[in-house]
């Protein structure tokens, strides 16, 4: 992956994925002591920025005349992403989901069109269970980071932030599972807003990113279940996206349930969007932990069930 | 107020207010039953379109070498706008507002900076106190529709839509009080994209504005309270606006307050964005009321309090 593919991931996307705006308020400033801007990509078609990546490989694949189905692995946000592009290329895709993934994922994967095999995270590997499939069935795998061409589609997302920010000095906090859209938006800043540094923020308990860069080394989580940050709870670090990110990320930054739930609140009454808590894990850490210099947040998905809005609303 | 004062009005907004995106979902697509396309006012700064109109007559005030104070009576959006935009120049603020207007709108206008006064809704009358106000205190009143600049500010918004549907044939589904907003984008409309007709939306039992374009003459609403949708509770057309509405605008249509909460659910769950019940009306016509052709809806605010999200929620 490089700005070059970026760039051309960026040109087959134009006209379909939305180009995010970014969003600001006095009150966060206010709370944050700093300025802060959120990069809303839960405003982006399928409530993610996945569908950027997903749209990017799906439409690599066609371009270099592929016309059979598509599969793909994902906690859901990956999986609505991968469905709306196969759909809107006229390819069946078929979405290997864990069984505890939120209800309204689940079924907008479904209502996109695509076939939804649901798999136990805790007992069953998911990637195990795609590549049978893949090999069963004849159908091509979109990994959810571990993806070239799902990786460029992700740092068209940095290429918005550079053209509003190129001059900035600042820290792009990104929410980090697998590394997809940090690893994507680092390598877009590096061509375009040197003097922009992505941050990847993790929840508590699953910052095997933030560990890895400091250790040098990959280091796995310890746990795969228990926090309420679905969208990016993921084992370890990409094998395409640490290298990317040791050399152009970091310190990465971990942060609460609690405390994505308190941003999520704010999100809501200050900007007027709807974030899941793994989409505002960044929003909390520009919050939440200290700085002073004007900060950018990406908030990166909005596909929450209702109990957890009641929840969030309770704090 | 014409479209070369709307046009002066953007160039005098132009860094401050936010273009705001339009939004899309093929889960609203399917329940209406017809394309539908949401300009998301709500995530305008203060979090409605009032800051548009507000912003617009301050500086052209300003521009015009006035430097006292503002004076606003709002229910909470134009309070909120005025208030914005009288810091943004220096000027001191006094805001009249009704004491049954949300807390959040109360608080956030306080946080900006202006002064707020009470009054009783049922009892008093905005207009007389703002007119005594006024006089006392050598203040400048900046009405919250009838005020032209405002108007041509609020236009600001219809050129916006114009510039992204100037090529089709569409209706305009705006949310209606006063009718500054819907007045303001058929202006700019009919200038730029005359295949767009603007129809005013307002919940029923306050659907003056509805009335009097059938009837062909003013009609007053009965009451002046009993609807959530406290944005637009106003009691009569505006003098200014109405004019330009019959001649451009209507039919108006009329929604129930359960159909405004059932709309912001729905915007909360598929275009990810916190609307006001009387932000949300126009969508709820857009989903509801019958139609084939695709339509516009401007969702003007998202300023709710939280009881009502709740509420909102469990419907």
């Amino acid at each position: 992956v490089n700005i070059d593919s970026i760039r051309a991931a960026a040109e087959r996307n134009a006209g379909h994925v939305r180009k995010t705006p970014i969003l600001s308020s006095p009150f966060l400033d206010e709370i944050a002591g700093r300025r802060v801007f959120v990069k809303a990509e839960c405003l982006q078609h399928t409530g993610s920025f996945k569908y950027r990546g997903a749209r990017s490989a799906v439409s690599a694949l066609v371009e270099d005349g592929y016309d059979g189905g598509i599969l793909a692995y994902s906690s859901g946000n990956h999986a609505q992403g991968v469905a709306r592009a196969a759909c809107e290329f006229g390819l069946p895709a078929v979405i290997i989901m864990p069984s505890d993934a939120p209800d309204v994922k689940i079924a907008n994967t479904r209502s996109l069109g695509a076939e939804v095999v649901l798999y136990d995270r805790a007992s069953e590997s998911r990637e195990v269970l795609g590549e049978a499939m893949q090999a069963e069935r004849g159908l091509r795998l979109i990994r959810p980071y571990d993806e070239p061409e799902v990786i460029a589609g992700q740092g068209t997302c940095g290429l918005e932030i550079a053209a509003e920010f190129g001059e900035s000095q600042a820290d792009v906090l990104v929410c980090c599972g697998g590394g997809g859209l940090s690893s994507g938006i680092a390598l877009a800043l590096e061509a375009d807003a040197p003097d922009l540094r992505v941050r990847p923020v993790e929840p508590e308990g699953f910052d095997d990113v933030t560990r890895s860069l400091a250790d040098g080394q990959v280091v796995q989580n310890a746990q795969l279940t228990g926090s309420i940050c679905d969208a990016i709870l993921t084992p370890r670090p990409g094998e395409l996206t640490l290298p990317i990110l040791s050399r152009l990320a970091g310190p990465g930054l971990a942060v609460s349930d609690n405390d994505a739930l308190r941003a999520m609140v704010l999100a809501f009454r200050h900007l007027k969007i709807v974030v899941e808590p793994g989409g505002a894990v960044a929003l909390a850490a520009a919050l939440f932990h200290k700085g002073t210099d004007p900060v950018i947040a990406v908030a990166t998905g909005g596909n929450v069930d209702q109990s957890l809005i009641h929840r969030a609303l309770a704090i």
